[in-house]
């Protein structure tokens, strides 16, 4: 293979939009499972809702549809996770809204005290779940994410888990847990913080309960981008936490609260309009792109990067992620123990990856703006500074705070 | 009184700020207690923002001090409420923190079967409210917010309500019920939502013990803006949603979750960057107020509207507000039986208040960007279509969803 190669693959390929982003052309951005960039048509939504909101003030409300924003938005998300529109929506954050998908769980199953959830995923499921079961009274059972299949016993309320993990990019097999939990009489809740935007996903089929996500990785949401949560059609529950916004009449300001239909009963407070305005913007340019397109390009990328790293970097890092494709996410971790100055030197040679403690080098690739190219010239980049003793520079051993 | 006085006054008023605002110079804003209008600087802040964003992406978090951004922003908060900075923190929405502050309250308070809170209040408060008894098993009491005091018996585990009231503008004594409350034992869980941004307070004068608000309304945040939790220094107490973000050290992804000092252990997913920066800025036009002068421009604003009311119109309208000023807001409601196609007149004439069902007409007395002749202004125009039939076109009887 050669990169030129890669080049014509990138005029033509069908997924990839990097048009469509404000990135720099010589940037090689594999930091969207982090946070992911602005889409051109967020910029210009942005300053017009604060022109809007200088000019109708209040009546902005009615006269730039932000009543309805949030109905809009969510319907604009509901295909990627396969959800009918109204089982889905955008609303608060990812730790509040597993807060509520785990409370609801564990509510509908009160005769079972377990809460299982998988060993060392991301802090916030185990600190969330830790601090649903307190409250409720319930105890939480951790087991590595390959042994929750065999762990989901008739004790257990709720089994939760990230479906691709934030470190290793390590993707479960979702049906296969959803129908042994439903089996047993278990809920499934899923984090698909680290899924949706990189993997179309079905929840439905998943048999999943409830499901809960991030806007601002690889959906391009922007900065504390509000999260999202789906609820299958049959559970209908009342919320947790019932704020005015899900109700089903907030403006009639009544005296009982009346859940609205679907996953609309979890909004809490007002929508935060200007937080949803990038989102609504990136959530356009999936529009058009099958899922199983999506995900074939997520798998072909990693693949693409790995088979690279196996010819020209084997003896120098350990690919941490699971090689065959259906198992990963659209990520691959690769270990090297000084992974932290190595990809600070990485950056300042304008591949960005990020860094997890203690020894992880972590590349996302994004389907819709990552080139062919992209991936060559990371692995080249990784290869000079490698060989080199470049990263070794003081420079690039300073204190790591980014998220 | 002359207008030409009130010219004068607008003038040389110490406390307005009228020109940080990028409100039309006719227009006649008296709705800044549903969603208050941006300052100058928080458009080019935006637009800072995304571009920044696009330019630094996941660097930002650094770059551009997004990290501290929530803490930077609480802390500018914190002197409105008479906090101490680390005992204040913005984050999720009212619904949200006034949901995490009642399960704090009565989890401190095991045996006391009672939250106690107001007939009528704002619709978040008793469905949260409410939600929390159904969660926890204990029951809900409602009394009118008059008798919040004598009701205060030892069953009370908390008691909560608005400062002032969403309809009527009418403003209780946090202090005697603060001590009332601690008297029985029982906690005070304040809403300030129609409060901060328009008269000074002092939570722990009150022996208030958590408080939750609301930063789009007289704080002038924007749509959506998220809320924020103050908490006494005394309670030391477990977050009850624990998101990473409200961890001691998000970034080290520890396994136990280890709560952060003060107020932030009730943070919870990464903050909303986007919607905190109009914040930012909207909270530095408040720099240098002194708190009893925003109280006494609050109350005289609202005793001269109510005085112009009597003089013009008081055969017209009843003033459904207090007529002391201490024991009102910066708002004062008027009930007319037609008051939604009134104020819709009104609002098409330039004078921008809302409608409350059934028959409200509300008016809010931002200290900061309401003038003299405002006042002045709002009372003639209302006084012109009062005795017109102006209102009465059909194309004001149009269905209300404005929040």
């Amino acid at each position: 293979m050669r990169r030129d190669d890669l080049v014509a693959r990138d005029a033509a390929d069908p997924i990839l939009r990097r048009d469509r982003f404000t990135l720099a052309d010589d940037l090689i951005y594999l930091d969207g499972n982090s946070l992911g960039p602005p889409v051109r048509g967020a910029v210009r939504r942005v300053a017009d809702t604060m022109q809007t909101w200088g000019r109708d003030l209040v009546s902005a409300w009615n006269s730039a549809g932000w009543v309805e924003l949030v109905e809009d938005v969510s319907g604009r998300l509901a295909p990627l996770v396969g959800a009918d529109p109204q089982q889905v929506t955008i609303t608060d954050s990812t730790s509040v809204n597993l807060f509520q998908a785990l409370v609801v769980a564990c509510r509908l199953r009160p005769d079972r005290p377990t809460i299982l959830l998988e060993e060392g995923g991301f802090p916030t499921d185990r600190y969330v779940a830790r601090g649903v079961a307190d409250l409720l009274g319930r105890t939480v059972r951790a087991v590595p994410r390959q042994q929750l299949v065999s762990a989901v016993t008739g004790d257990v309320a709720v089994v939760t888990a990230a479906h691709v993990d934030y470190r290793t990019g390590h993707r479960l097999d979702a049906q296969t847990i959803g129908a042994t939990a439903h089996d047993v009489g278990a809920l499934v809740v899923w984090d698909l913080a680290h899924t949706t935007g990189a993997l179309h996903v079905d929840l439905p089929a998943w048999e999943a309960d409830l499901a809960v996500g991030c806007a601002y990785k690889f959906l391009n949401g922007g900065p504390g981008a509000p999260g999202y949560l789906w609820v299958a059609e049959e559970l209908e529950v009342p919320a947790t936490i019932r704020g005015w916004w899900g109700h089903a009449e907030p403006f009639a300001f009544a005296d009982a609260w009346e859940p609205a239909s679907g996953a609309s009963r979890f909004r809490n407070g007002s929508p935060a309009i200007l937080g949803l305005q990038p989102l609504d913007e990136a959530l356009r340019v999936f529009e058009g792109i099958r899922g199983e397109d999506l995900n074939a390009r997520a798998e072909e990328l990693t693949s693409l990067f790995i088979d690279l790293i196996d010819e020209h970097l084997a003896d120098a890092v350990e690919v941490v992620s699971p090689r065959a494709p259906e198992q990963r996410g659209a990520q691959v971790s690769l270990r090297h123990p000084a992974a932290y100055p190595v990809m600070q030197a990485l950056v300042e040679h304008g591949v960005v990856g990020d860094h997890r403690p203690d020894d992880l080098l972590r590349f996302g690739f994004a389907p819709l703006h990552t080139r062919w190219t992209d991936v060559w010239d990371a692995v080249a980049t990784l290869q000079d500074l490698l060989t080199s003793d470049l990263w070794k520079d003081p420079k690039y051993a300073a204190p790591n705070k980014v998220p």
